[in-house]
């Protein structure tokens, strides 16, 4: 039947541009100009008409308007794997190839997409055999201390990157609580402030979701969430189903109800994408990939130990200086230290979070429920919501609190504030998070300003932990750790 | 020209199994048995007589045996990337594939390699197709301590990684000083003493080179090296270039002149391939990863300091315990914490690698030679090739020892052997190993054991370097950061 269809077109005066037949005789594609479509169907109709009447075939269908692309190559053929870079990034993007015809002579590959697709279909393929660069197009979420400070560290090093490492960084999209901008060509990073505040802010949150859609086409597409909001977390799943890699600094869907975390790692998983969020716990130290080697390769953790929170480790050591709580607690959050109102420090609910998300990452089905919190002041203390008549309530602890850390201090120890994971304990799982008198040797009394530690300790790492530390919080060290995870996806797709 | 050549062939009852014909006119290449061939080109030379003889057509070209694969989807041109995930791995291979046709209608898409990559062929296809597992393959070089606890971890967790992270790993070779094993069907796990001691030992050492052809038309090839052994770059070389990937706890190739280095890093990263070396530096302990993540995230390193080596820190420990320099060799060396001969650990030789590749790692252009190296002992003592004299000489160092010990505890300080890495001192970089007298606060004097550290102390990590110390010496956390390296390639390929 492709023989004869052909011939009749051909003596039709209708030009084939492409053919192919797959299968013996099975079907047959044909691409020719558009105008000639319909006079080409009638064509087929004619030449195939005993067939047809018997039903031995399906009347032809036409598709318009498709595009044919043709590559030419110097070496075809020649281990260039041209197939394999064309359609693996079109497949991805979920392009339809509708046909493909391959010789191995002609050193040639032709294939069809819908006209629609054309744009893309042309970009992707240029992508795909300009081998010098991988792009990756962030979408970044928040730009406040930690925001600002990537796209600042994006900005200085995007060339670098490009040049020794073969990245391409591509800021296409910005968002705030009340704007967004985004724009496939790229935002210049030294005009993103000026870029968003240019445009007119919302009324309500802006819709996120719809920008997915467009953020999927483009080549590796990463979100990149910034922010401290809560509800993230079905953004995250949306992006993991369109194919879109996440990048974290957002603590809050990691401590979800555990139904929604196992939800958002299947998800990650089943779509092959990425989520990482290194910076979730102690910002740019290396401790959520330090844990997860120690998990996967098959080591068993006896216990966690860690201080977290720069602002309780700064007021446990003004204690020990001999200042009194609320002198200390109101110079913390002059010098910015803690949130608008310090009750939310105080009370742990941070450090529980980071606790929560290391004791979930070594495989313990716990929840924030379980995490035991002993605030840092006793909770009755946290009800008040007016900032000044919190800071003077506490004025009333001053005398408690001097002469709990005499006591220490005449026992030789040193108050800190520490996560403790217990994963054997008797009954149970224990995560704790609290004040602690730890003696002289141990490695959490010499930790000074925001300086946060963990420690490991398990089968392998039994009689030397492993130890972390080193300054646990701050915008570059926190954005260095959200690009660290940025690079660990663009070189994951170049095999390095 | 094409309808016509396909018309001619159906006419002279030549059955086409499949016909591809692509850019207008240009070229068409026809798939038919094998014993039709010669009676094709007889209709085809004839039929296109015309356009040969004035040089219009090139004559007909016969490529026998060849295979035609014909896949049939449920659905295809739904976004099942079905070209995508079948070109890319044959295409990686280097199969050529010498055809194909692809029509939208039949759902279904055929093409043609040479017969030769039959099988490799149809493997390949079934592993793109069957999505469950990512196969890794391995060839592990070295079964001595950390060689033997990787192979144990491996056996242990073979079940796991598979179903929880849908990673398959295979151990497809062995090969020691004298021997060889290779078996791409995988060698089991629970047998791999037996099978190599089964294998009769050469008498020079094996050529695992030859091995290198075989591996890299496996799924996922990683050349595991667990050797010390010299010379080992130029196999790194071979392998990059024929797309393996290299996972080594050898320091030795790191640490090979300037231009070895960057043959070796240039080498890996043209081929897109994994070159990781973690354990190279402080065992199991984060060190290299840590270090590569500041640079690239733009951090500026303003210095580094470590102790790498659990022998000259256990020796340190013991002087400062008062134990008489040459007992404390001798024990050591009686507890199988020194090499046979204690003067390769106390000439500094081995921690001077580690600094060296350290100090690469940041960028810096400098080589072993440049590494000042001050011994334990004076240099002279090391000069002893017989062990025992070796040993009764040192007596004669315990007084001067025991009372710089004593120097130094009258100072309040501590005696550590440090790598301290100075990249912008005055007359250029300064790599230094030796002796140290540290302060009572420095984080070196918490050291016990075979406890290993690194600080960094960078741009971003001013005031609080980041601090990593841990257990940094020993077959399972060795064993545990190469089975960290290798997981991070098999992870990479699936985007997480």
């Amino acid at each position: 039947v492709g023989p004869r269809a052909l011939q009749a077109l051909e003596a039709a005066g209708i030009d084939a541009w492409m053919a192919a037949q797959s299968s013996p005789g099975r079907s047959v594609a044909v691409v020719l100009r558009r105008a000639q479509a319909t006079r080409a169907e009638e064509v087929l109709r004619r030449e195939l008409a005993p067939e047809l009447e018997r039903g031995a075939l399906q009347p032809p269908q036409v598709r318009a308007p498709v595009t044919q692309v043709a590559l030419v190559a110097e070496a075809m053929g020649q281990g260039a794997n041209v197939a394999g870079r064309l359609f693996q990034p079109l497949g991805a993007l979920g392009i339809n190839v509708r046909a493909i015809a391959q010789t191995a002579s002609a050193r040639s590959i032709s294939f069809i997409v819908d006209g629609a697709e054309t744009a893309l279909t042309v970009r992707t393929v240029h992508a795909a055999f300009h081998f010098a660069h991988e792009e990756v197009s962030l979408l970044v979420l928040g730009h406040g201390v930690v925001g600002s400070q990537l796209l600042e560290q994006l900005r200085a090093l995007q060339q670098t990157l490009a040049q020794e490492h073969g990245i391409q960084l591509n800021l296409v999209g910005l968002a705030d609580s009340r704007r967004v901008l985004f724009s496939p060509e790229g935002i210049p990073l030294n005009q993103w402030r000026e870029r968003i505040e240019a445009v007119p802010e919302g009324t309500s949150p802006p819709v996120v979701q719809a920008l997915l859609e467009s953020l999927r086409r483009l080549p590796v597409p990463v979100l990149v969430d910034c922010t401290a909001a809560d509800g993230m977390e079905e953004l995250y799943l949306e992006a993991f189903r369109g194919g879109i890699h996440v990048v974290a600094a957002n603590k809050k869907p990691l401590t979800q109800p555990r139904e929604v975390w196992e939800r958002l790692r299947s998800t990650a998983h089943l779509n092959h994408r990425a989520y990482h969020y290194e910076t979730t716990v102690g910002a740019g130290l290396p401790v959520i990939q330090t844990l997860k080697d120690l998990v996967r390769t098959g080591d068993r953790v006896h216990g966690v130990e860690g201080s977290f929170s720069g602002t309780l480790g700064y007021l446990s050591q003004q204690l020990m200086d001999g200042v009194p709580l609320s002198r200390a607690v109101r110079t913390a959050r002059e010098k910015g230290f803690t949130e608008p109102h310090p009750r939310e420090d105080l009370g742990g609910t941070d450090a529980a979070r980071k606790a929560l998300i290391l004791a979930r990452e070594q495989g313990l089905d716990l929840a924030m429920e379980d995490v035991e919190v002993e605030p840092f002041v006793p909770r009755e203390y946290l009800e008040e919501e007016d900032v000044e008549r919190f800071l003077t309530g506490l004025e009333k602890l001053d005398r408690t609190f001097t002469s709990r850390i005499e006591g220490l201090r005449a026992e030789g120890k040193v108050l800190r504030y520490l996560a403790r994971i217990d994963p054997a304990a008797k009954d149970g799982p224990v995560l704790r998070v609290g004040p602690v008198a730890v003696a002289k040797d141990h490695p959490a009394t010499r930790l000074r300003g925001s300086e946060a530690f963990v420690a490991f300790s398990t089968e392998r790492y039994a009689d030397y932990p492993l130890l972390v530390q080193g300054a646990g919080a701050g915008g570059p060290v926190t954005a260095a750790g959200v690009l660290a995870d940025i690079l660990k996806i663009a070189q994951g797709l170049r095999g390095r």
